[in-house]
């Protein structure tokens, strides 16, 4: 860490923070400059909060050398982690896992219908919402502990494992007994008490990235996760907010070589959250493929335009299944199999 | 509700769609255009998606003219919304309330003695941090119920109300019990399981606004804690994030207007988030004021410098003293009281 | 085009309005709504200014309904432009091209060196700066006409056309006598003078997306040129500014699908500076392919740590030629020729 | 600078660039840490570019401790710059000057007509467009010329000073014969050609923010007018764009104490872009003058409903003067003539 110091700070007050930073048990290399000085801090500096060093007065400015995350950092963890989700495995050079679902479940029979279609397109995970996140207190909620349950249904006539959002602490039991691989959704990105919640549990977990989420405070989301005490995260980009209108959301695929190079976690992309609109769903899931994604998460339903939500983002199982025919082929020119 | 059909789409799916719109109770208005073909729909669509009528592909955009917001739409509740805080009023035309304290509450002895200071300076509500969101596991998380428990010491000892975090459904009795209002943060506002939690208890609501929200998801997220029972919402701005790198957040002031016309309920501002730097502290709060805030809430600590957290945004009480002081000056040349 | 109009308004402010709509020889439909009243405009509503209706205190909102581009619009000429630069093809089923060179040109030696080796490795145009937009005046300027006369020399020795960007009307002469594919900068795309110059001259113009451009924003800068006469604009994503910190910018590649269905133009991208960081180019520059780029542009520097700018984005020649062979396996799998 | 080096990177590339930099003049100390070792170098390093430094590959970080900016940084010229603009001082303690006018110029009539509203309300300055810079190349563009010359009229039958906007350098002989204060918009404002351009004449110059400009870029881009000659630069907020849909552009009122504390340069704010709606305007302008701007520059049009562009954020002449009526008091409050 790199304390840049005020020349004319008085004395004691510069004594009294080297002080307090000694007791924190750093070692202080001063550097005298031009218009600032500078302290270089070594040692674990992980627990220092920037900010409140930035609160003494003759501080002008604080900047981490190390980055703040340790279990999730590829430097202390060179090799990839492979998450094992009910058999199906992520990450590290493993084949690609394409997961596929509605946004809503809607009932048994629609559960089923559409994970088979899943299934046959080459689909490996199920993902289905029972509990939905919705801007509009008006809007359709979910079918709640119903909808897992059809999705257990769905599990058992097709055999792919399953993927549903968690929003609340309360109904981790569920889950738990439920649900193959446990998604925290882009709003509780930071509701951290789930995040701990979360990480107490022996069960998988798909972190989406926050709407407006530096890679950062994703990583740092995570390592809540990995230091309560559960290892298996997979991070799922799903895009990011701008100014940009013709998109829901902008997806930021160099997060991919991001994610590879600073963590060893798996990375998985959503094209459908990503761009909102079906028809750039195909384009967005090639390109996520040859930059290196571990898998993709993709909104399917047989008839969008009856879907209880997000039809409009929802590819029909055939153009479902020509899109995964698609990206094998991606995946071979980039030495992955899918 | 306008929706833009394409002209070459087939017609039975167009049939279909006026259908399944009638279906749902509104009225459809068709206009022949150059380009395109335009439905306006009459009657209620507040519970009408865009994202689904998006779905159908024979429709090229969808737009709503009314606000898809009831509760809180000035539109159907003309007079303004005035927030009891425990004997505290704010909102219409009541005196301007500010609300101070310290980032976290590190102690009884810490919050008795800022409690009174922010008192002595002009504060009619103590503000602390028991419960932490925090970006790293690593930093210090907050006192938690011990915390709340100081906070209510130092009410006792001065009177002033108290307002702190509330992170979790499970603690919303211990809330309930102790607290005068229930802040929910910036990373929680689209927790919508704690939102209709909080919209169950009768105590109000001071809802901050996300860090990517725009205003229309804020006022939806007001929605859902109305619309579950609990009208007594103060919405608070706190600054949104943007690619501005000299703060922390971008503080977005014409909110104030804007909340003013579209809903019915008091804003309060948070310059102590949107800027990050207790220099810019001051300055934003008087923009506040003049632009018409019903109130502030200002961190505050006696020494900032071992705050144990946010000691960078943190006000010393004599310059929250004299902020108070200039706060009035201003409120008085836009004819409110403080 | 769709106008809201307010329940409430003085009836002759809206006869006003309706008046001076029809005087604009639009058709106006009206439809008596719940909240407000809506008018559907029909005929060409391009040259009509949402805000100057907006100006009428009558009126609530102002929706566009067809897309504010004719030029540009896949509506009015659904066939591919393709670009000719010197005999290099761009757009439609062209093969893929890409584009390689320094940042900026530092003598006719590096510039011939450096084009042999685009050349070798695949690359068809040379790119490099002459002048050179940088956000300090203290830094390197660019080498200006001896630059652009560096660059000839490169394209008499390999045979590429050259590219490179045009900061100032006064300097077209040069350009149109040198250059093959004049270049508008990120930060030029709204120097609406610069944009009406270049559209009077005959050469291929490559326009890259503002920092801050909405993708209608930059449509409507290529509807600048090619009202202005000329129809030969190839677009080039080069990222948007957000708040990522990790990357200098963030690509959006979303933009692919989209500008290949609103428009008829070709669409390259630039992953150098997107990310600003050599590391990442690779993985964004497959993904670009996999998503249907027409092409890319790419910095390459055979000594990046001299170079006299941006040296942290560029390749070195063997990274180049890598790139080019992986975006080949990787074009062939989304049934394109590079 | 500092400059963190990867720990394991070969010895011979660190040694090259540590020679590198000492050729530059700048001294270099170095600190051995935990994670990464890390140089601190000290000497004038404006001069050195972070993303040069960046491109050699055992470097895994760049941290600029001093500013880049010389001639603006308050650090090296503490006294607050006051620009004269005809007559009419802006900045340091002189009196809050407001500054209004039409979008654009219609006409002599108008110029003349709506500069004794301004002038009659309290304005100091008269504003107008004569060159528009529009995102459409369909809308009005502007009289141009002519437009200056209406203006000039305007001023004779006022006396009030006039600023327009610049777009294009070869039009610089006709503002400097004519305009009091010369405007760089934010679309230009790093078009460097320009920025150098205005460098060299000796009007002052008010230079509005990029959209998408971060507070140091928008000095940056002060500092080139300032390295080029001509010291009398005036800063102007117009507000930045983020994904925020119910104002044009999000007003960053922050940077009022921040330019005051960074550089010695007047800020003035204009509400009228940055809103992009005239109900929001008095409460930003208010705001503004709280906050401690030094100026305003408002959109003013005696009918609005038929201006040639912008109509939307326009006042009218009565709003206008009673905004600067409420103004004054709020100056007041602070302690500023107006």
């Amino acid at each position: 860490m790199i304390i840049t110091l005020k020349k004319n700070a008085p004395q004691n007050e510069i004594e009294h923070l080297h002080q307090a930073l000694e007791d924190r048990g750093v070692e202080i290399h001063a550097i005298e400059g031009t218009d600032f000085n500078v302290w270089g801090l070594v040692g674990d500096t992980a627990e220092l909060d920037e900010r409140d060093i930035l609160a003494n007065e003759c501080v002008a400015n604080v900047q981490r050398v190390s980055a703040p995350y340790k279990l999730a950092n590829r430097m202390f963890h060179p090799d990839d982690t492979v998450v094992d989700v009910a058999g199906v495995k992520i990450g590290g050079k493993e084949p690609i896992v394409v997961m596929g679902g509605p946004c809503s479940i809607e009932g048994k029979d629609q559960a089923v219908r559409i994970a088979k279609e899943v299934k046959a397109a080459g689909g490996r995970i199920f993902r289905g919402g029972a509990y939905k996140p919705r801007t509009s207190p008006y809007s359709f909620q979910g079918l709640g502990y119903e909808g897992i349950l059809d999705m257990v249904e769905a599990r058992k006539e097709t055999g792919l494992p399953i993927v549903s959002e968690l929003m609340s602490a309360d109904k981790i039991d569920e889950f738990v007994e439920n649900v193959d691989l446990v998604q925290i959704g882009a709003r509780n990105m930071q509701n951290f008490d789930l995040l701990k919640a979360v990480g107490h549990i022996n069960k998988p977990i798909l972190l989406k990235r926050g709407m407006s989420a530096t890679i950062e405070d994703w990583i740092m989301s995570a390592e809540y996760i990995m230091s309560s005490g559960n290892p298996n995260v997979i991070l799922c980009e799903r895009g990011i907010r701008t100014f940009e209108k013709y998109t829901r959301n902008t997806m930021d695929l160099a997060v991919i070589p991001i994610i590879k190079e600073k963590t060893h976690l798996p990375i998985v992309i959503d094209p459908s959250h990503a761009t909102g609109d079906w028809k750039y769903v195909e384009a967005d899931a090639l390109a996520a493929i040859a930059a290196g994604a571990d898998g993709l998460i993709i909104e399917v339903h047989d008839h969008p335009d009856q879907a209880w939500s997000d039809g409009a983002q929802s590819l029909k199982p055939e153009k479902f299944a020509r899109l995964i025919y698609k990206a094998r082929r991606v995946a071979a020119a980039v030495d992955r199999d899918l």
